[in-house]
């Protein structure tokens, strides 16, 4: 499923990275990643997951970034200092748990997984309605805080840049939550971003 | 705020290493996490947030955990070797995504915080409903994985450990979804941890 936006994280990484990691498409519309073969490589039964040269299994798209850049640390995404590691994890997490999550929250409980679900699940149309103006009210902040550095960790690229552009096109693009034209600080980094060879991964 | 669990991560984290850390206590009920002068320790007005020797700032459990680790490698938690790396920080992740982020609905939306924020932001009964629910069916899943690896992350301790055990914990004293009895596993190896000398942290 190309459109799956954490498969596009670790594709944006491998790309930064430039190491060569060979891509196998997994048909989530047939359910293939419930099937015990795949429950072997992501217990959770979610993509993306890696099998290492080795037959190994690592699930869960920044796992296995970390991964990739514990085996090929140049060019480092996740910090070359103790001090970079830190701030670009709490950075990449706050992106997680205060804007990803929103938007995961308007997306399960919006109107294309109301068809795709066909009723298997009850959505909560409250809880999309307050996770709408969360996202919006966390561009925002993310606006004014573009206005004291490049990135959105501290002045460097970083995968926290990776996790910040994929949440957003996904948003725009699936979920009815395009950042709205006047935050220009956003859309400043957003074009910058988008220039690099690697957003088209 | 000594329930408050994030910290209690950390804290247990640092009882591991052995690293001594200067605690100092944020009071949230005075709202001390939404001055400037936290603003700058953690973007979000967040704790816990760690002050490092030269004056820099990280917020975020995991992201100090990350910073000390690169500051102590031994005895590591995180992991020694790529696939290590990356299979600890895949389950901590899950337990993260799948666990943490359901009894945080429960709790945001259940009777202690209703007290707390007297009328302050609109609960959704529904949501809560829905990751009971869920919390509970995570900890039978948990239960059935800890009847093939001994710790949480494949066969080892690490911080998928305590970051089960602070949210277990948290859970059953502060949210009212203890495990059931009779998940034998799961109360086997909770016994374990709760065992060793960090857990009182």
């Amino acid at each position: 499923m190309t459109q799956a936006p954490n498969p596009r994280r670790v594709r944006i990484f491998i790309a930064e990275k430039g190491t060569p990691v060979e891509l196998r498409t997994i048909n989530m519309m047939a359910g293939e990643h419930k099937t015990p073969e795949h429950l072997a490589r992501h217990p959770s039964g979610k993509i993306p997951a890696l099998e290492t040269d080795d037959g190994q299994f690592i699930g869960e798209s920044v796992a296995i970034c970390r991964y990739l850049e514990a085996m090929h640390p140049k060019p480092d995404l996740l910090g070359s200092t103790p001090l970079e590691v830190g701030r670009i994890d709490m950075f990449n997490r706050i992106l997680e748990f205060e804007l990803w999550s929103q938007i995961g929250t308007s997306w399960v409980n919006g109107p294309v997984v109301a068809k795709m679900a066909a009723g298997r699940f009850k959505q909560i149309p409250e809880a999309k309605a307050a996770s709408d103006t969360n996202t919006h009210r966390f561009y925002e902040r993310l606006n004014r805080e573009l206005g004291t550095r490049s990135h959105m960790a501290d002045n460097r690229y970083s995968i926290a840049d990776i996790t910040a552009l994929v949440a957003i096109d996904f948003a725009s693009s699936m979920v009815g939550l395009k950042p709205a034209d006047n935050l220009k600080n956003l859309w400043e980094w957003h074009a910058r971003m988008s220039a690099r060879p690697s957003a088209k991964a």
